[in-house]
């Protein structure tokens, strides 16, 4: 830590309004029993943090005071609270944001996910990591290997929602799969569809980069729907057996669901409109099965091997790092260029050579 | 059998066009190797009988030429193919209706009813059991007990519809369920949940009557939804674990769906129309499941079981017995008839007592 | 409560030493915040408790110091902790006696029986539910609805092992089941068997009154196995889809095993030997899964349910009532009479009429 | 063909009796309607095969009059059934040896493997493939792409027991594997293992050579249990999620099962004695689900993309190619060779280049 002890003071990026982000002087927080402290060095931005900041509000999750944003993070633990493991003071960890209450039906049935209680980083009115210093209970704290970077620890998060939707949608050897929409989910989905062992990976955007790196990190087919339909694609060959919908746009997920085969699984993971024209005919004469993620649960573990072994890889998604003071550019380059895939803010300072536009090693 | 012996003609009711049927004579069938030639004794009227019978198809399917309906059928085997044991001759048996092709991915990974090469009775071009005799693949004539009327035996087939829902929802002890539409499906859709040990069987509809049949067929719960909705039905009480979506009414679906716990499976049983407004957010945020069901896959043993147990009462729902040549009042009644649910046609004679508006011992 | 408060003492029954009871006096714990002070009324005796009395040990568990037994408890809230809604004194409520410890890999996968970090009522170290009160955390007591009685209310623990085997089984229509061994466990997993829709329920054992007490409690069929086997009782029929085996005895079950049937599920509930002679070739020829129980998961909700709707009957069951200064006597009942089923101990009195031979409406 | 064309005769490699093997000319039999011909070019040699040359018999499995041995295979469709696609002739095709009747309860719900009128190559008194041609149903003999070799294809059938094996017991990323035994099913098993994406795949042997190809084929770890033992190999850090047992002995499995992790999933693929000494301590304590294998259903597609996709390499395991008349030297080369995993034979002839102890192209 820095020098004065956990203590002291920190910086922390504060969401005063939508629009405005300030650099505010906080104390730093002591762990509770269960928990411990951790300096946050990697912060990944979401697209949901650049909407808060841009909207100030997502559905009927609403920004009425100061917020800190930022809930894609991984850091060095510095401090344990009474019943943590004083040997896990300088231990390298992720941190999975939403701490459920662990009593209810869902979280005890193992879907905690669902919990109505749920404590999630950087939904309003509870505070996110784009600060020097976070308390986080250290069962939610996952140690990281060697291998594993803490730019990617950070990205085991957007990773987890990926193996979330794979997990619910039965992939494996012999599943073909089509991912609509190549964002940073959309990417992280497609490789790991990859590493549950689908049987083909096709992947369907109208940004021509990013259709390369789908290319790139493993697809086996990617398709430009400016210029050809699912339909065409498709016609005269298997449908999807999983359709990974992550554009959250209806006319795609629509024509994704049209070609799906028969007892196929459509996951619905980018956020939309408040309804979809689910083409009836389909779902009942095929009996599709369509669902939405909410998160995930029980996923650090799987993420970081993943990870560790090479067959998911999240560096290249990070295009750009940023010093806590840059969070409002941060938030604000993969809405404005096209080439941008995934932020990272580093709280305790930019990696020595990374760049706002570049990749670094974390 | 009557006398001549089978190779002699039969009557045939055939829908000739939209509106017209007319009892034929044709040839007695021959069984192949693999066949039973069965005695037709009773045909339950099903609401696409009607559809085609008023509109002269559904969907795609169209009625290009003279069709036989029915496809809810009973009766006894008096003949039987080279490959089949003689001692089937005699046996009283209930007829699944479609035969599927065996030899697809679909099929012989146990999804048989979603074949592309299905042969179904009544789904045109192909002739239903409008007959006094029909030949049938001796794997698809189920033999029943003493116990089962043929009457019984031939609502196995929606009955299979109300299982393989169940089934695919996962309903079982500590699940609460809502079925939405008290028709002869959702009247069954009710009586089966029950029978799968679901903890609580709320039935919807605007029919007064139906409820009413419902709560006597056991529903732990009926609501008329002319005078209370669905959210007012579950404000403050965990919502159902389980839709059994009966009604094919869009503004009913969504309601349902608005009120599902979260994990909940959403089973459209009902036609609609061409597409669902599906409510978004309710799917993703509370991880529903939603899916169709197109008819059903491995239910007459298990339809049988659940009659002869008592578990299920079918005997109820037979609310009319028809003559062959009462085959146009027999399509219509449950169209015209607030009171009506199914009618029973008996090629052969109807039973002594029994009426067009009464029950039958079958 | 007693004149005084819950800060007085109270009478607790300890295992000195094998074979020895003694009442003895007792603080009144205090609950913590998120736990309820709860007056015991009923607790069940179950075998494990007389296993401790007779041998001082099961297995690896050792009592090596004064231990209080019973686990199978109910009784009413009479104080809450700071976190607990105080509207919950004079609830009544059944214990599920396990406390899990909610952060590792297997309570948040929804497993949490499989805990390494238990927290289980009468298992030594850890004190069992023969007090007039004890504290337990608030999220397992669960409020009993005024159609079950306490001493249901006691025995919703053996019925949660029924549950769970059944859940694991895949007990529902359509399923043939066989229940070996009829003591309390095998009584209550018949019943539980049922309730799941089982088509049928075979049960086997060599006591004639537990057969004819199954057959009460709505057994399809009972074998006595000292007069007929089970290879004979399968012979020219399908064998059962489930097993439950709740005898512990290597014969029965590799007798049940031998006419399992295709793809059956073999529970092992009973406890028997060290080691299993596992006749391979059935299980690999015929896939068969084979499984144990240890304890359960998220049953309480679904046990009320049964028997609150009277699909499971436990008032049957409990064959003797006892004053806390009987437990020696509780303790050897069902050892001692093959009459005596469930023993069930009053640490508030045991009602009026009750005996330690018959029923009492609890 | 041969000159002369299908209706000629050929050469069969036939078992007249335990030790014996003579080719013999039979007629070229003629496809039904349904069924292609098949000129066979490459037969794997399974242990079964040696173990009916050694010893006559398999369990319950006699062989009682001449039997012609091999069911893992691939050929060319030289002539096609009148109801199969005239197209079909030249495709190069891998053979699935069982075919189930497609009517019984098993067959109809995707359990086909289980059929009781399984008609399977080289099965007492089906005749298998050593033979020029075979007949075979047009739904069980599968297309092979440009990428797959005719020796491969032959492999198919040893690998699709690893499929399975891994689809019943649910391996995907996150879950820990332990392969008991390094034969060729233990290569395959493991192999798959790594595709289905598994954490962690430890093979276990007492052969050093065989150790060291799984090694080269992907396993992450390798334990020779001469001098390590599993509890030794697991101390200290988690046991496996899954246990595939190749080796069939009776030690290796009840060590597998002491290591295995809670709620494990054993699946029993090797052949051992009559039964197996289960410890039900861990099976009951840790909720283990222990079943066997028999066989495989639906795994041809999923079997052809593995290797076509490189994912799986099958090449690597055949040791050594015979020529039809060498059968009896194909036979014992894996029994009497610590280096040889697997011989293939071919019915028209050796690949030039290929030897007895070496590699082909196929």
């Amino acid at each position: 830590m820095t020098s004065g002890g956990p203590l002291d003071t920190m910086r922390v990026a504060v969401l005063a309004e939508p629009g405005s982000i300030a650099v505010e002087s906080r104390p730093v927080p002591s762990p509770r029993p269960d928990e411990v402290l951790i300096e946050v060095r990697s912060v990944g931005v979401c697209g949901s943090d650049t909407h808060y900041y841009d909207h100030g509000r997502i559905g009927d999750h609403v920004v009425t005071g100061p917020l800190v944003l930022g809930h894609e993070s991984a850091g060095v633990i510095v401090a344990v609270g009474a019943k943590v493991d004083p040997a896990r003071v300088g231990e390298r960890v992720a941190i999975e944001p939403g701490v459920p209450c662990r009593s209810c039906a869902q979280c005890l049935s193992g879907h905690y996910n669902l919990c109505p209680d749920m404590v999630f980083h950087a939904t309003p009115p509870v505070d996110g990591t784009l600060a020097e210093y976070v308390t986080h209970p250290a069962a939610f704290a996952f140690a990281l290997p060697d291998s594993v970077s803490l730019d990617e620890g950070a990205m085991l998060e957007p990773l987890s929602v990926g193996i979330w939707a794979c997990r619910r949608a039965g992939v494996a050897p012999g599943v073909r799969v089509l991912v609509t929409g190549a964002g940073p989910v959309g990417q992280l989905a497609a490789q790991v569809a990859s590493a549950y062992g689908a049987s083909e990976v096709v992947v369907a955007d109208v940004n021509a980069h990013r259709l390369s790196v789908a290319r790139d990190l493993g697809a086996t087919e990617v398709v430009d729907v400016s210029s050809t339909s699912l339909s065409e694609t498709y016609a005269g060959r298997p449908g999807p057996d999983v359709v990974l919908e992550c554009s959250g746009h209806e006319g795609s997920t629509q024509a994704a669901i049209r070609v799906a085969a028969p007892a196929a699984r459509v996951v619905l993971i980018g956020m939309g409109g408040d309804t979809l024209a689910l083409p009836l005919g389909d779902v009942q004469n095929r009996e599709l099965w369509v669902t939405g993620v909410f998160r995930y649960a029980n996923t650090w573990p799987t993420a970081i091997d993943l990870v560790a072994s090479g067959r998911v890889r999240l560096a290249p998604l990070a295009t750009g790092h940023f010093e806590l003071e840059e969070t409002a550019a941060a938030l604000t380059a993969a809405r404005d260029d096209a080439h941008a895939i995934k932020s990272v803010i580093h709280p305790h300072g930019r990696p020595t050579g990374a760049t706002t536009t570049g990749e670094s090693a974390g």
